[in-house]
């Protein structure tokens, strides 16, 4: 991914030259200095420098070099970087804002939620149409090319030269994925990968830069539809997230500052608390239209990104996800010429699981636990591998040519070992008139047979997935089955983290889809009698389930999302099962495959938990120190230099009251935003100006609507000399009320209050980071 | 329900003296006498008197009038009575609890996760179990009722004098109901009606007394086997969450306070906090049994209770929920002698929709609607109804035995109804081999034939329920229809908040089966063509979630209890539309059965969403005033006082240190909460002690759990006069770190941070209930 490898390269070389934003670990409280900037030794605020806190145990970093982390290679995921800002979650309750709910009417507030529901039901329906379109045009581009490949094996089987169809092949595939690479690479980095990360981060109060900026989803669009025609072992499902986050952020602001067109709708939703509430609506709608799973949906944005439960919020969220499938599901089934019958939710479909032919025994049990560890081992086996190939890329695959390059030659790679394993393959099986194989190959296979390789490679990963769910018993030979594990299994690793936009879902269960119909072949072929253990399609499930849950670790959402795939609740305890043990055993060894690349982006992502042992560590030891604060009325010169002294850029600065009494820090009466800030130098808002403001209008909330969210940086906003002697009065706009806690308070605590207050905000790391404030 | 009986008629009678509890309502800031008990005019505490705080905008009050409520009842439910204490949501991080945490290995955080995954399996075990036992009590029971009066009629029918047979029913009926509302009336009130109000409050931060008491469970668990063996309109599933929350408060504190047994196990999850987490997993085992939905189990939890997400808290509900559907599908396979077939996953068990037979089209979405509107009046309806049956009952039926007779009334008037319709109905339908009635009579049908009516009337509703579902279309004639649901209606609107414990989700459920199925035949009547109208079963699921929505106005939880129910996704759109349109058009009229319960209890409930227009009022004009603070160290007589002062029976105090200017009211330092200070005085930990307790043991956090959660009152605690002129030094026990807001915040701000903190704490109304002090 493009975006990691900048960002970790240029924070490896900030480590090089020694100075910049590499700043020291935490070990205990050997790194702390409690100066005091202000006078006295009141206890009010505590000082030190920015730190960049490692919050692991020793225990995790010692487990890291157990697990053979190359020496070389600076733990970079340890570090937290200081070029992310964190979004303004806790509203700014200052006199302007007050003033305006007070002029609201009752009336008003409830067309406001009105327009909310509008948005939401906007945002479901737009996600559903990409997926539509998305859906189309892979189908139709992918149709094309396996119609042309096929053609020209078919003529080559018989004469002869079946090398010239394997150069077509690979031709094709290089073409397709150069152009989703290049886009990616040279247009928008920030479209690549699957997308998951970035809204994981995003929902968690981390400013990703242009994460949901109208040309990232342009880019992403059509990147996925180049990478999955390019027959990359890629799904098209991560990146409908995503997808459904931008579009979210768009719709929800009623403009685009892409475009330049401001509709002058939606305004009261341009800030960051309103704008995340629509973004996890449209993640949301993305993975209801991904998998037909709106409640799985709405867990999955509540899993990853709400700690606060809103009853209604979660309300609108789920009538996001549900107008986004039915959105999908209507236009799909017009385009199949059956208007109206309602029969693809998802843009993977596992087909239906009728619960009488499948269900399972309670002996049964057992033998799916098995399986989640597997799926739990080589979840963990892949994330490594992973891991080692990422840091790879970061250090030396970071131009964009190369990238591209590197796109393409997996593409290559990809078509060449898929061809070789088809040729080598001797798996005929007789083509049935019941089985619709949509592209069978017939190869070497005798009339009326065809290369069952061929179904699981020569096809879109997600008809392989289903023919692996469904193809009746015997379909495939196990030796076929184990091959195809092992290739695609280092294939998908391989292409994750390609500089392509694409997702690991469909690929992660198409790997365990056929381990696990092989662990049913193999069940089947060691018990004498059985007609339960006839159906591997119900191991291909639970494999899939396994192998997924092993790579992704996540719980309850996807349980739900696999439930509602499939159809059939039948299988609810069983996946469970599978994916709570596959979790418990991938997490002995490694974290989840979108963590790991969370923490390789150095991105100071908010955990669920507090470390256990966080009761020892307290408020005023993690703090970021030493603390930045304005007076009330203060001098626009002093303001100037504390905003562009790049070595603490702060977002958010405390008010403070100076107390008469020399001791005394000062008492804390409020908290503005560098972004407030900003708009105030931009509108020149000087007590010495105010007697002609007298004339002007004044300054209101719609002023601060119209920047976000792309405040200028402060090098942009010009003060003259005589300005700089001026003064601001900072007490009508920043936020009277801001969270505190004690000093004293235990990190734990603060932990617990940042994920429950939901208050990721403006300033650095605990304290700022989550806008809670020490006193 | 007889707890609500008291509980209004003690506040009412309160109101007609004059004095004690009524306090007066907020109107604006009129009542608000902003007083300061401590000296000086610092901004620090404010203070007035305790006030029961109105919250609603005046439009409700208005509405209400206009709806029409006996003008005589005093507004009962606008009054917040002060008789309920919150539980303690906040930890307290004193100096022990620190102490404790830090001795604490790395390993005793693991074991101590690995014993609440235990805990919740054992939740979800005892729960399943518990469902179990209750399921088959009732069919036994019910059987033997239903073939003795079976017989009864047949014998009759034919030699007349069929008056015997009603009178045999109604007796029978009116014996076993007896039985469940003597046990109820006379032993524990707490166990009347569903449960779901009180647990709802619990989950809310309510301490609602005596709800999750041992006594409670087993007069519940038999109440509800008679209740719903004598054939009263209600269901045994809403008793069975109340039963779970139970059966979670019990297990996770590892003993039993009734029967005296402590197992020394599990005392680290003695406290509020750890609690309620288990009381969640409890619920929603509770309903994942009753519906075999564990996934709505977890999302009834969080709708209902949770205002914090937490991820592993979650997981652990989901893990308690899946191991009850099992547990019970476990034994209930065993007891149906077809071991390891799980297919009874709850107690209600909708049948099987094929999705192929009952698929449905786009253009039947507005008709999904209509009918949703349908439920929501019909629900309105049904809420005001009970309403004022609530108030009567709270004015003139509130001694033990006049319930126990209402009670016996209406299952007397029950049989008798249902024997009149089943005699006077001649809807004859042929008796088909395939379709397994298990009562069907004959009465005055041919042979070969049995009354359609008795199918409804004469069967437990959960099987009255299932023959709507799925009994073929003409198996019911409309008129039969009809008359059905305007009488279940009345006489379920009549049964609930009777004393007896039973629920209200089946019959709502069987009124609207049935009012959907005429539906279903009507539209099937007047359109010519229509094998997609042919089947009334669909429309009877939509009629019933509809009518439920109307009733309860859950949300997304009741949308997937119901896809779970059905077993069949398909639905997951209608469902939700229905759901949506029953709960505006519901909430246009009036709220949920569930909110009307809890605000004639009085229970100061914290709603999800602040009012609208709460940003006009500051936490300073509605924090309970005045605010009574202890220094840190306190004369025991002073706190003794404090105390024992009914006026200001506050639970929490801040600890204050006192500034030497004299215009400063002190700065604060921490929380106390009575709880705290009453183990103290008990274990009379006075500093003037202090000397000869170098001998004694030291005060642990074991001495705060062993008396948990009973505190005695402080009147029981004796404190001779030389020990009033004693010092407490209450630094090492108080919450060095109480979460607290400035004065100004607006109660918008507050509500938010109370929902999100989920710290509804200890002291009364906002800044006390909510534990959040105002500096």
């Amino acid at each position: 991914m493009a975006n990691i490898t900048k960002k970790v390269s240029w924070s490896s070389r900030g480590d090089e030259s020694g100075g910049g934003e590499r700043t020291p670990l935490l070990n205990g409280s050997e790194e702390i200095r409690i100066t005091r900037q202000l006078s006295g030794d009141g206890g009010m605020f505590h000082i030190g420098r920015l730190s960049t806190v490692d919050l692991e145990e020793d225990l995790t970093s010692e487990e890291d070099t157990v697990r053979g982390c190359p020496k070389e290679i600076p733990h970079n995921e340890k570090l937290l970087s200081l070029k992310f800002e964190s979004l303004d979650y806790d509203n700014s309750e200052n006199q302007l804002f007050l003033e305006e709910e007070r002029r609201m009417s009752f009336m008003g507030f409830r067309c406001l939620e009105i327009s909310r529901w509008v948005v939401c039901g906007l945002i479901g329906f737009l996600t559903g149409l990409i997926a539509c379109c998305i859906d189309i045009a892979v189908e139709n581009l992918a149709g094309v090319k396996y119609f042309v490949v096929k053609q020209n094996i078919e003529k080559f089987t018989e004469v002869g030269g079946l090398s010239i169809s394997l150069i077509l092949w690979a031709v094709l595939n290089s073409a397709f994925v150069m152009v989703g690479a290049v886009i990616v690479a040279f247009f928008e980095p920030g479209a690549a990968g699957s997308g998951i990360p970035q809204i994981k981060c995003y929902l968690n109060g981390v400013k990703i830069p242009r994460v949901v900026r109208l040309k990232t989803l342009v880019v992403k669009v059509f990147g996925v539809i180049c990478s999955v025609a390019g027959g990359l072992a890629v799904g098209k499902e991560g990146p409908m997230i995503h997808s459904g986050a931008v579009v979210a952020a768009g719709v929800s602001q009623g403009r685009s500052t892409s475009l330049k067109k401001d509709f002058k709708i939606f305004e009261y939703f341009r800030r960051d608390t309103e704008k995340r509430d629509f973004v996890s609506a449209g993640a949301a709608a993305g993975v209801s239209a991904a998998f037909g799973a709106p409640v799985g949906g709405v867990l999955f944005s509540l899993e990853e990104g709400a700690s606060f439960w809103n009853q209604m919020l979660t309300w609108r969220i789920f009538f996001a996800s549900m107008i986004s499938t039915f959105t999908l599901n209507f236009f799909l089934s017009i385009y199949n010429k059956k208007p109206g019958e309602l029969s693809s939710p998802g843009l993977i479909n596992f087909g239906r699981f009728e619960s009488e032919s499948v269900a399972y025994n309670i002996y049964e049990i057992p033998l799916f636990i098995v399986m989640g560890a597997i799926g739990g081992l080589l979840g963990a086996l892949f994330n490594i591998l992973n891991y080692w190939l990422t840091i790879f890329r970061i250090r030396y695959v970071h131009r964009p040519c190369l990238q591209v390059m590197e796109a393409m030659l997996v593409a290559a790679v990809t078509a060449t070992v898929s061809f070789t394993m088809i040729y080598f393959s001797n798996d005929c099986q007789p083509l049935r008139p019941d089985q619709s194989e949509d592209y069978p190959l017939q190869l070497f296979c005798a009339d009326g047979q065809y290369n069952s390789m061929a179904t699981a490679f020569f096809n879109t990963p997600e008809r392989s997935v289903r023919s692996l769910f469904h193809n009746p018993p015997g379909s495939y030979n196990p030796l076929t089955l184990s091959v195809f594990t092992l290739t695609y299994f280092l294939l998908a690793c391989w292409t994750y983290g390609l500089t392509v936009s694409a997702g690991v879902f469909i690929p992660s269960l198409l790997i365990g889809a056929a381990w696990g119909r092989l662990f049913g072949i193999l069940l089947a072929s060691i018990t004498p009698n059985g007609s339960i253990w006839a159906v591997p399609g119900k191991y291909a499930l639970i494999g899939a389930a396994a192998q997924l849950g092993g790579i992704v670790r996540m719980t309850l959402s996807l349980t739900v999302i696999m439930v509602e795939a499939t159809g059939n609740v039948t299988y609810g305890l069983p996946i469970m099962l599978v994916l709570m043990t596959a979790k418990i055993v991938g997490d002995y060894f490694v974290e989840g495959l979108y963590d790991i690349h969370i923490k390789l982006q150095s991105v100071p992502f908010l955990h669920w938990e507090a470390p256990a042992t966080s009761h020892w560590l307290t408020a005023r030891e993690v703090m970021s120190a030493p603390v930045t604060c304005f007076k009330r009325i203060e001098k626009v010169g002093t303001i100037v230099d504390v905003l562009s002294n790049t070595s603490t850029n702060h977002n958010g600065f405390p008010v403070v009251v100076p107390v008469a009494a020399s001791d005394d820090p000062g008492k804390i009466c409020g908290l503005i935003l560098r972004s407030q800030i900003i708009v105030l130098l931009k509108h020149k808002v000087f007590v010495e100006l105010a007697r002609s403001r007298l004339t002007q209008r004044k300054l209101q909330l719609k002023d601060f609507r119209d920047a976000y969210p792309r405040f200028p940086p402060i090098q942009s906003i010009h003060v003259s000399q005589d300005e700089r002697e001026c003064m601001m009065d900072l007490t009508e706009f920043m936020n009277p009320t801001p969270y505190t806690v004690p000093q004293e308070t235990s990190l734990f605590l603060v932990c617990l209050s940042c994920s429950e207050l939901w208050v990721s905000d403006t300033w650095w790391w605990w304290t700022m980071r989550t806008g809670l404030w020490v006193w």
